[in-house]
């Protein structure tokens, strides 16, 4: 009763997730609280593609989760926090690494606010940063993360806004993540820019001793001058603690300003801590979309068409590899919510109903790029698309066939690692999708004629956040023992129906020819 | 009041309406009565593409409808009555020229009733058909109508229910179109073979001497060889009388004996005449699929790809083209069943929000072929699709696709008459869309560059039939003549708003390119 214990703070999407961990990894409390100023749609506009977060937003809502999950829990017993956010989210700061929202001139400008992971207001940065590296002027910093820089990662967000916004332009001194950002501030310390975010967002790498050099960044933009001569040349892995917690932070939590925290990663590599990756296990967090994380002893080359592969950024000594899908579950979703249109309707309901449906091959098919596509080879571009359309086509089977493609999406990131020369023995899928519909990972193991495990942990990114934690407590000595130790368990496992797989191989040779046909000529690699 | 009136009986898909029509084409009366069995779903299979219809569906809704509209009018004023029918909705007969289901041992055998128009079970039938016509052994007998035959006309029907049912195949002696038998039943008298369906759906043509010789259907099949020896050489232009009431008929529906019944044609024909068909003049009749229906003095060419180009067929002495798509109002109503799994909605609230919508480019474009391709180059095989996708699509920007869809369907068929020498002056549309959607009437006109009017009347198809019974009748000398007098005109007309004109080109490429892209390489000429 007396056990230590260790807090993951997972912040999603919409909210904050303060998970209350023992050292075997148990969830002893768990609460969660939503963003409130963004609950209530502010500072975005989702048909411009700008979603921007607040600050303050991030600090009230997780002062209330902690305090909430641990009521009746003796506070001396926590020993450290482990901290993930979504990534790319990054926000412009002043002089003293406060971002700009959080002084009164700047309150409501969303350009002075985080820039969410989803926001495409960036996409012209892109193209611009993506010129000057395949330009043949510089080696092709791009190159550990996919050979495609995207309009969802710091650099492009920073410059937009740089170029737009001119009183953020004059203000601001440095950007940084939010992954990184959060631990400094609950420390009170100065950031320890994670190598997580730092490799898969922003071009940093050993190779070239770290983040791209000045005259790479003048060239795609002066403006990006001052920013870049902001940020060390360091980045650490977070296992590394960034410090304890601020006497201030302290007396808001109610904890001990003993309390070690540690450096901020990625919400899905969390997720791959949470859910025991090792080498040769790919982790498929299953959400609204997706991200695909295998980790390696080492990678001779470079992964074409990923989104990257940073030494240490899920386990340290490891190469983490990412990939994903930029909507896994939201295409479900957005079948739920256009039927809405007509009236409330239950997703499982049609699940139902589409897995009684026969598996004989269906004229209907389907492209899952509602998002455009993340891996293999990220087209903001590319769009979904429903085909083979009759007067007698159900919801169901339309259902099915965007079922299929969100699965046939995950089979095309596997067959690229693979074809790239990396070793995929398992896959372990968690997340909502994972937990939640039996149908869809069913589908999973029958197309990708593997057996897919979930883990048996409904908050595998929080939990890796409490791992963390108990490794920047010292109570741990490393990421490994702390994941032997704690991370979940793979629970119900999917075995693929042999007498399927010849089935779904030609349903996914018509997935690949019909993104190849609708590809108009570009992005269709 | 005691002026001449004329029964137009028009035999739809659901139902038989009788209109009753003065000398000056206006209505006098109007009765609807569905055919019972059909509406009770009996004799059909959906998922098979099997749809009957029971002759005594039609006799019993005639009877009853007539009836109905006479209702309170001195019957002696009636002279004449104009018949047209779906087609190609073929049925077996037995040596008396009576249609199988109507002798007690087959009076529950699917296959011994009509074959409706948009039955797609011979699919096999046709191609067999045209592999014979195009072999090389033959002259091409395809070429007056199109150049391929199809599933869904009167050979390939026949030999399909002939080919399954050996005990239809004992019995029956020949064939016969819907629109011709009904005449002759009325009359009591032997099928006078109609132009209109004999050289759109059989491949009867002047030029090698009425039917194909029967070496030729020997060839397809030698179970066609009876059929074919019991059908005569002639064909007749609907302003033939096929006699006069039968004195059993006449009783019936309380008609005076005298009466004069005309030949019968196929409905849009009808719809054309009613709607004042004259050469450079597009009818388009617009329903839950579409007719575009064309008259020309002389036609010096073969065209292709169409359904069929016959002399007589509509107007005597004018050629008769006939061209359409196999879904039109069909594919609003496939989206509302859609959305009708969530709830009731109406098409007219999401049209009235997609024409709200800013006419800008959308991402959302669709293919409309939900049942399959009629014209240009008929292809079943095809089907309909939704590109484009985005989690912020939504119902009405799926609507206004789907609709642009339709009439980019359209302008194909104009574009394809035109490229192909048939001069196109005028469009006349008429039908349900026609009269209760000026959403997508306007977006006809925008689309095709081109002024739209809309016929001013609710059934030109009846009318059409009214404007026969007269001729019939000898009360008027000639169809020209009738229609000069009784034919509906032009009602609100829509002119295209010339500012969007390029922009509707630019949309309508991007649907050729997309028919192109998901042709995978066959059908997609």
């Amino acid at each position: 009763m007396g056990s230590h214990l260790f807090i993951g703070l997972d912040f999603g999407t919409d909210s904050v997730r303060a998970l209350v961990a023992d050292a075997d990894g148990q969830a002893v409390a768990d609460a969660v609280r939503p963003y409130p100023r963004w609950a209530e749609g502010r500072f975005c506009a989702a048909a411009g593609n700008q979603f921007r977060q607040h600050p303050l937003d991030y600090l009230e809502a997780l002062t209330d989760a902690v305090r909430d999950a641990l009521q009746g829990i003796d506070p001396s017993r926590v020993l450290g926090i482990g901290i993930d956010t979504t990534a790319s989210t990054p926000c412009l700061v002043d002089q003293g690494g406060r971002p700009l929202a959080l002084r009164p001139e700047f309150a409501d400008d969303p350009d002075a606010m985080f820039i969410l992971w989803k926001d495409h207001t960036a996409i012209a940065e892109a193209t611009r940063i993506n010129e000057v590296a395949h330009g043949g002027s510089f080696e092709d910093y791009t190159r550990y993360e996919g050979g495609a820089y995207s309009e969802e990662w710091f650099w492009s967000k920073v410059l937009h806004v740089l170029r737009g916004n001119p009183r953020v332009r004059d203000a601001a001194a440095s950007a940084v993540e939010c992954c990184d950002w959060i631990p400094a501030e609950l420390c009170g310390a100065p950031v320890k820019p994670g190598r997580c975010a730092r490799g898969h967002k922003a071009m940093w790498h050993t190779s070239w001793g770290g983040l791209p050099p000045a005259a790479f960044f003048h060239e795609v933009d002066p403006l990006l001058d001052p920013v870049r001569a902001s940020l060390g040349q360091d980045s650490f892995t977070a296992d590394v603690p960034v410090g304890r917690l601020a006497p201030a932070w302290a007396h808001r939590l109610d904890l001990p300003a003993s309390v070690a925290v540690s450096g901020g990663v990625i919400d899905c590599h969390m997720g791959a801590v949470g859910a025991n990756v090792a080498p040769g296990t790919v982790v498929k967090v299953c959400g609204t979309s997706t991200c695909d994380v295998l980790v390696a002893p080492s990678v001779d080359r470079c992964i074409e068409g990923i989104c990257g592969q940073v030494d240490g950024s899920v386990v340290p000594g490891l190469v983490g590899l990412e990939a994903g899908q930029a909507s896994f579950g939201d295409v479900y979703a957005w079948l739920r919510n256009f039927l809405g249109y007509a009236g409330q309707v239950s997703i499982a309901q049609i699940e139902a109903e589409a897995a009684a449906l026969p598996p004989s091959p269906s004229p209907v098919a389907a492209l899952d790029w509602f998002n455009g596509r993340r891996t293999p080879y990220a087209d903001a571009s590319r769009s979904g698309a429903i085909v083979g359309l009759t007067l007698g086509t159900t919801v169901p089977m339309v259902y099915r066939a965007l079922a299929e493609a969100t699965v046939f999406g995950s089979r095309a990131i596997i067959d690229h690692f693979v074809a790239q020369g990396v070793a995929v023995e398992r896959i372990v899928a968690t997340g909502g999708i994972a937990r939640k519909s039996p149908y869809v990972m069913q589908l999973l193991a029958d197309v990708l004629g593997r057996s897919v495990a979930v883990a048996d942990c409904d908050q595998t990114c929080a939990l890796g956040g409490a791992i963390f934690g108990a490794v920047a407590a010292g109570f741990l000595p490393s990421v490994p023992a702390a994941m032997e130790r704690m991370a979940a368990r793979p629970g119900r496992t999917y075995t693929p129906r042999v007498e399927l797989v010849p089935h779904y191989a030609s349903l996914y040779r018509r997935y690949l020819d019909l993104g190849r046909d609708l590809g108009g000529g570009t992005g269709s690699r």
